[in-house]
């Protein structure tokens, strides 16, 4: 068996250590266009702000390890241009001497990952304008951070935008941050987006939403390589570096040329094998579409957890194996100053898209034990189906043991769990770590009280739409302390302390639809069961004043001026 | 319906909160024999070491909140000496009063918890000799602290004994930890509490395991309280103060002259809706037996969360829900200064004791990635079924982020999911939360595997059976480097580096059975593969070096001289 692997990184790296552990006597060919193999991708932010000190921390392993080790024939500086699929050979653009030459294989693997976008606006080959994807990248970004750099523009606020933004910051670079979206992080819901966009804030990041660049030209007064960037709006924001993150996209053009199924989107179609439309020829990682877990829909999921396993699972198919890759929920992280952000499986917001059935449950429990000092507040919010109550996404945001919750979500997901599970997940508690009722079954029990009818709720989207439509407008009943309520209410509310209600129920309407809030639920969820058992009709407000406030920071920072 | 409740702390207060939020017009009664209700049990022993400075945290609710915001009628000072079952009625002693009084009601919910087990000793009352369970015993120890405390034992080496130690140790006083069994922390598997051993030598804990207390004397020289306690072993340590924590038996003598079904060990027997055997009485938390959500076996263990979940079901089923409890997997976690470990599930020695097939998989995987700064060593190990491959039990040990694997592993307990699926589990991965491919994806590598036939392993009991019968004693193998090797290796083992294993072949016994060893796992894993495609009879050995040493680490402590 000859194996060659294009692409010597996540994917490919992965797959070739597999394919020796599985087959002693393969002949194994690793051909990589770049310097490096199996370097750390995801810790090249880092050293930009200088977390990471040492840049030779951010490789893996090295040929000479893969080569010694797993005697593996590790080709760095070799640029795949062809594949014939007849002959069963690929073409290598030797970088090092200029060479071509045709390497035959039994079995290819696939493993190019994906190229930033670089959109084609005016400007947009200046020098200072960086995209960041590999080792050459960052040593290009560092060799102008050494120059004078002041300011940075970064264009993009996904993970890799906010990542990047983090580190100048860090170096005490003053930083613009530019997003075509109404929020940071597209992948989770706008208002869950609020703690990041606030510690953006305060960390001095200019934040400009719903904002997008329109071109780049050499100003004065940016430095001898200084570019400014003329935004949609008309602003100019002059900067040293510019980044931009707004993306990737398939590295496939090797593939499409070679003839092999692509979707629209250029990513390689594969089946649950990881075996393209040429039966010798599998493909992996960032490059390939895979199966949204939980949509079910075709997708394209950049994320390294994904590469690694979909190397191990193509190297096993190749070597006999059945091994199946089940699909991508989509699980990722992101830390931003002090605070964190994830998410696994489908948003609200792509269920509405999507059309389909849902519905939600949000609270801001702390992570642990509020007696025990350093318990910090996260925002947790699920996405279920309201016949099943079947898990289908999970989103959460603030400070440590945000990833833990997500984890233990993401097994839920694929465990095909339902909110009545998490209601009797029984998690680690000491007041370190968690609560006797953890965050988990908090998001649990206030999912199926509304499934079982015990807590009925409105969701952030529909009181907005009632409270628009004057002739369904309903009373707005805030049940927090007159402290709490002066700091801030919905307009409209009345005040009535959740432990006067039932002394003060005349005061609320009989014959009109009751909406109830508190600061993050709870007394909410005791207002609603007073008033419903008095003979109201209430409702309780999904996330309470929390998420009201969050969703106005996001909305807020949109019209923000700089 | 009138609701009583007996018990105002874990089950019982959330029994209280859902019953009034189930039913606005029940009247509650809640009746404590101690002064408060709703304290933090789990944070009492961070206030002895100053961790939790301020007292009136501990105390989670108070009596006031839940008859203002609840309306429930809470009596604390209030024991229930009595049930009439006939009568319906609970006899109560007023202890401020001293008066006794009849209390009838509707449906009962006993949640009485566990009392610490106190030896019957000699010296056994001896002033200076304490038990923790609530802030009245925290109160005295806080006492005896104020005037001078030198020199503490620590007498049980569970999750209690442990915190207590840790917090002694923060106040500058000289700790003994006195243990029965050979290990500490019980419920691990003894070769996993290596890291809790050394960290507890390491902040001068004379740690006397497999040694017991016989008796307690006033002796010369230990101040004007000093205790001498005397162990089995027939050394004499002298103590200011000692702290009993063996364990705790469930507080059951009402339930017992009530003639409510108790188990052999005094725990209240209940249905899967935690109704006792009168229809009428239900029971929850530590009083209660529960099945073994894994083993099946009855069982009693002491945990908040279960005890929290429990009181929430048992007023479902007050109020006519048949919400059901499911069992208890025993999923728990202690901090030990700057280490923890936690478990979930059964271990190894549970299933050998109760002679179940299993298999175990052991890892030593970074929390995160490595080349991030800050990651730490873990060991997670996990117990499994051999046919099916389906998850029994986890524990983990290390710094930051055994929690989140523990938490994982319950959740993948709880849905019944397989170590094939560990392999494919989608967890957060960015540099500060994980790796591409996280330690529960490697341990499901491991043991999936060794399942599959490709990863031949033999674990520590095995090997140590075979070398101790010397014409079955294998051909030890250590791929380590010559300078890993040089710094302590398995006696009689060969050390050829993994790099030169093909060229050194010849060296490697063809007719005679291998183990090979590296530092984890991986390498030997990897010679494994090499030696049994050339024709030799390799096995891996589980955890390698790394949990040979741990074992011996905590061998080396029960011999260890104080
Ligand atoms: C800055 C940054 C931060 C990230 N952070 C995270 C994170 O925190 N968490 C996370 O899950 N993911 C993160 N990712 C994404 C993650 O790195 C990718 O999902 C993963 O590396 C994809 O693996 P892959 O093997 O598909 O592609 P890659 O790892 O990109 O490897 C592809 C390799 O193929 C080579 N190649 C392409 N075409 C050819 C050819 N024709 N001939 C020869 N060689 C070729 C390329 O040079 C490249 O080195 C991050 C990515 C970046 C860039
Ligand atoms: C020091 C300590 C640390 C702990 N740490 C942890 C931890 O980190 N994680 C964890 O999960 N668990 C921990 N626990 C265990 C946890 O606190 C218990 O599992 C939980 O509190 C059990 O709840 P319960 O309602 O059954 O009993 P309890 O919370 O003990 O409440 C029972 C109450 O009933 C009262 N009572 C008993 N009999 C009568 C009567 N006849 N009349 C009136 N009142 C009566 C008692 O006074 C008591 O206040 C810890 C316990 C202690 C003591
Ligand atoms: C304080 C105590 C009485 C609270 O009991 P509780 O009211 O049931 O618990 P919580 O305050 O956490 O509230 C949980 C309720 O709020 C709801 N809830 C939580 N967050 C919510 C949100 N954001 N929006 C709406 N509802 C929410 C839950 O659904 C649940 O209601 P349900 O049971 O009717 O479904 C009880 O937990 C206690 O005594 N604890 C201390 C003692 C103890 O546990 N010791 C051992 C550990 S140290
Ligand atoms: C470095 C690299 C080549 C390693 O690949 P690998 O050898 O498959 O991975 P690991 O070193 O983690 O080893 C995993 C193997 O060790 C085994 N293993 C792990 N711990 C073990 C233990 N304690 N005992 C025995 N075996 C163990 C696993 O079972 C697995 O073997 P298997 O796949 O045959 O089952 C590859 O991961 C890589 O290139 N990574 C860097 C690039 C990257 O991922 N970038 C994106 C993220 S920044």
């Amino acid at each position: 068996m000859k194996l060659v692997i294009v692409g010597g990184v996540a994917g490919g790296a992965s797959a070739a250590a597999r394919a020796r552990r599985l087959d002693e006597t393969a002949q194994i060919v690793l051909l990589e266009r770049g310097p490096d193999i199996s370097f750390a991708n995801c810790g090249l932010p880092y050293h930009i702000g200088g977390e990471i000190t040492d840049r030779s921390k951010l490789l893996v392993t090295t040929p000479e390890r893969l080569r010694e080790r797993f005697r593996i024939d590790v080709r760095t500086r070799s640029n795949v241009i062809k594949i014939d699929r007849k002959a069963k050979t690929v073409r290598v653009h030797d970088l090092e001497t200029g060479r071509e030459y045709d390497e035959a294989y039994d079995k290819l693997i696939l493993s190019p990952g994906a190229a930033p976008i670089r959109p084609n606006l005016p400007g947009t080959d200046l020098p200072g304008i960086y995209t960041l994807r590999n080792l050459e990248d960052l040593d290009r970004i560092m060799d102008r951070l050494r120059a004078n750099v002041d300011r940075a523009v970064v264009i993009g606020a996904g993970y890799i935008g906010l990542e990047v933004t983090e580190n100048l910051v860090k170096r005490g670079i003053e930083t613009s941050l530019v997003e075509l979206a109404d929020q940071v992080m597209p992948p989770l819901d706008p208002e869950m987006t609020a703690p990041i966009v606030e510690t953006l804030i305060r960390h001095g990041v200019s934040l400009h939403l719903s904002e997008s660049a329109e071109s780049f030209e050499t100003v004065e007064g940016t430095g001898p390589n200084g570019v400014g960037v003329k935004l949609k709006s008309g602003l100019m924001v002059a900067a040293d570096l510019v980044l931009i993150g707004v993306g990737v996209r398939p590295d496939t053009a090797l593939a499409a040329e070679a003839g092999l199924e692509l979707n629209p989107r250029g990513g390689i179609r594969v089946n649950q094998h990881m075996v393209t439309s040429d039966p010798d020829i599998l493909a992996v990682g960032d490059a390939v579409e895979v199966i949204d877990f939980v949509t079910g829909q075709p997708s394209q999921i950049p994320l390294a957890g994904p590469a690694n396993r979909q190397g191990r699972i193509a190297a096993d198919v190749v070597f006999g194996r059945m091994s199946r890759y089940r699909g991508t929920q989509g699980t990722s992280i992101v830390r931003v100053f002090d605070k964190c952000a994830g998410c696994t499986g489908a948003s609200e917001k792509l269920l509405k898209r999507l059309g389909r059935p849902y519905l939600t449950a949000v609270v801001h429990p702390l992570n642990h034990a509020g007696y025990f000092p350093g318990a910090e507040t996260m925002t947790l919010k699920i996405t279920y189906e309201p016949e099943t109550g079947k898990l289908l996404g999970a989103q959460a945001v603030g400070g440590a043991g945000v990833d833990k919750r997500i984890d233990v979500l993401a097994m839920a997901i694929q465990a095909g769990m339902t909110v009545f599970d998490l209601e009797e997940a029984e998690l680690a508690y000491a007041p370190q770590f968690g609560s006797a009722k953890d965050p988990v079954n908090m998001v649990g029990f206030v999912a199926a009280g509304r499934l079982r009818g015990e807590h009925p709720q409105i969701s952030l989207d529909q009181l907005e739409a009632e409270l628009n439509a004057t002739h369904t407008a309903p009373f707005l009943l805030d049940v927090r302390t007159p402290a709490e309520f002066s700091l801030g209410s919905i307009p409209g509310a009345v005040n009535i302390p959740i432990d006067v209600l039932r002394d003060r129920l005349a005061e609320v309407p009989a014959d009109h639809p009751i909406v109830a809030y508190c600061q993050v639920g709870i007394r909410g969820l005791l207002a609603t069961r007073i008033l419903n058992q008095h003979g109201r009709t209430a409702v309780n407000l999904s996330g309470g004043y929390t998420s009201y406030a969050q969703r106005r920071t996001v909305r807020d920072a949109i019209k923000r001026p700089i």
